[in-house]
């Protein structure tokens, strides 16, 4: 027994008669029982201060000790919602609005811890693997040209956007012998998309390694979700994150084909989600990696090769797409470093050269073989945590029309 | 003795005579010196395969290994310019479109790749105290509001802004019960600043933390800035690390008042460079804290209180601001919780209460006492490694007239 003072946030006041109450103090370390001598004049999910005699109980199967309380102060009262309001809501944008105040509930709370200490435990990976976090600008010029809708930003009266990508500057990196180097970072696209899948501000890891082609980098993505999945307790059976399959663009076209409860996919076409649950149904998998897309679907700084496929000529990709069920969580590939290479696919995509000068002179100055990704890190782990929406990893969530709070 | 294949990029091709010539091959890992049968048409800096023989040396002070070069091939021919020609530049924007060729100086990449490396050291750091990273979002609305130039973003038609700091939002994760929360990310700020100290997007360590009064964030901030010292190899003495002296602004006055060499600082009026190098005068060290300083320098949320001092009633910031010499490196205080005086506090600085609304509904929520503080991770860094220049810490700088690459 000994007397102490104890600050926190109080929940589940329950009077026990009238001289009697017990209530749940939740401090940044641990949560505490309290007994009050009488109803206590606090409001739910306040913060107070307790002064108070700590002593063991047997009387919890929760809490092995508690604390009598003798005397209370509310140093931050709680004149707003509760979270057992919350939890009788359905995800919305009410709950948007009372962010502070839902993120109070235990399984938002643990999520949210879950995906952020994840994000550290990458960050060691990619350490332990030898690469370096790099810092590309958010606010770039014409290194986010291209098809893709962005965000303007008035740039001292100059228009500018905002970034879509670091890939381009990591090539930059490569050329100024970092080799191996990655960046957590949000990303925007302002494309008017209403999908719970989609924030037109989210987070990615981009990496990009010299020296370095599609097969490395396929084992090394895999070496990060095994991280994220055993780091957030993924429902996924280890041996879908052992010898990831690896079907190419043609294998698809076969499998969905063959696969009478989908429409085939067509060549040229992308594969839709419901041609991913396909192949992953074909598999037996709930991982699997896609390679040789068209690469007509590529950007203008991927590497393609010419294959003789099913009696066609075609134009395929050296890249490399994770999907996790029907959900494409990494998309990589190996990079364009000829810069003679780098004007035809420019021409090709209808792009403006003299907009891509400073990456042209990039490649000029000499580049290594260099492969690449992204990988969706709220995607990552909403599938980690089994959610359906990426706005519920996102406290504060941009899409279109929601700006606020 | 034994064959071998290696890549790397091309540097100090040396001729001896015709029959003989002598070049470093940078690969990821470590340095090569090579020797080839006669001069290799393979211009400087040119990303090249090498096949041959490796065997140790006695030769060369710098190396212990060499590759007697049978055959080579280059895969990136550099045909742009060379680290040669960026030595003899002096800083400037000619470099600035050059930086993929500038960071291949060895002690631009040591550099950069101290910093970069300080800054996770910092992360590990933070995991250590338990704090966690959380995620706030770059693309802002009425958050935003205040005094400080913004740049305008269209977000679906809305004008909205880029992030001025973290800490409202990090409020809002203290009333979600994250106690203890940083942030690195870049911060934004429009301002027409010519110095090269100032970036237009730059990087920054944010923290807040619940329960922790101003000397608790003091002590953080001291462990802090030894972490970064010490991995950056600062040249700054030991005993300037510990125990960093405190002294409030009404000492400042004093000091600065009896410095011949300095005019006098005003009551009232914020601290000059010429005034933060004469306490650092007065006191012999390179680092101090002033706190203390008038209510009417610090943003709405600080928490203030009143003093009688020199014989007026002053109303005084809960703050604390750490300076390198002339340079201000933090800048924290304790935060108001109170809705009532955080009303008072808008009100004294004729900001719009509805804009900040959703702020005003954290500290209803109930908020418990909070400090938190940012720290210019750039200026911190430059001091570690004397460079008088900010801009040189980040390969694709922001600022007025300054976005391309």
């Amino acid at each position: 027994m000994s007397r102490t003072t104890l600050s926190g946030r109080l929940y589940e006041i329950r009077p026990m008669g009238k001289r009697l109450a017990f209530a749940v103090l939740r401090c940044p370390d641990r949560e505490y029982l309290c007994v009050f001598p009488g109803r206590p004049r606090i409001a739910e999910e306040s913060v107070v201060r307790l002064t108070g005699t700590l002593r063991a109980t047997t009387k919890s199967r929760k809490f092995s000790e508690e604390i009598v309380v003798d005397d209370y102060e509310v140093t931050g009262e709680n004149t707003s919602t509760t979270t057992a309001r919350m939890r009788q809501l359905p995800y919305s944008r009410e709950i948007l609005t009372e962010q502070h105040v839902h993120m109070r509930l235990p399984e938002v709370h643990r999520r949210l811890l879950t995906k952020w200490t994840a994000i550290k435990a990458v960050r060691d990976l990619m350490e332990n693997e030898k690469y370096v976090e790099v810092q590309s600008p958010r606010i770039v010029g014409h290194m986010a040209d291209g098809p893709t809708m962005k965000f303007k930003v008035d740039f001292f009266g100059q228009e500018a956007y905002l970034t879509l990508s670091n890939l381009l500057f990591h090539t930059a990196f490569a050329a100024g012998d970092f080799s191996s180097v990655f960046e957590i970072s949000p990303l925007f696209r302002a494309d008017i998309n209403h999908s719970s899948q989609h924030l037109s501000e989210f987070l990615i890891l981009e990496a990009t390694a010299a020296y370095r082609n599609r097969d490395d980098m396929i084992a090394l993505s895999d070496r990060i979700v095994r991280t994220v999945c055993a780091h957030t307790g993924a429902p996924v059976a280890d041996r879908h994150l052992e010898d990831v399959p690896v079907v190419t663009y043609e294998e698809v076209l076969a499998i969905t084909a063959k696969d009478e409860e989908c429409a085939p996919l067509t060549r040229g076409n992308r594969i839709k989600r419901y041609h991913a649950r396909s192949v992953a149904r074909h598999l037996g998998r709930t991982l699997f990696w896609v390679i040789d897309m068209p690469a007509a679907h590529k950007a203008f700084f991927s590497s393609t090769r010419h294959e003789r496929l099913g009696g066609n000529e075609v134009e395929v990709a050296n890249d490399f797409r994770l999907y996790w069920d029907e959900v494409d969580i990494i998309d990589g590939g190996e990079r364009v470093t000829s810069p003679e290479r780098l004007r035809q696919r420019m021409a090709e995509q209808q792009l403006d050269a003299e907009h891509f000068g400073y990456y042209l002179s990039v490649l000029e100055s000499g580049l290594p073989p260099l492969t690449g990704f992204g990988l969706g890190i709220d995607r990552l782990m909403a599938k980690c945590m089994g959610l359906g929406n990426t706005r519920q990893l996102v406290p504060f969530p941009r899409f279109v029309d929601h700006l606020e709070p």
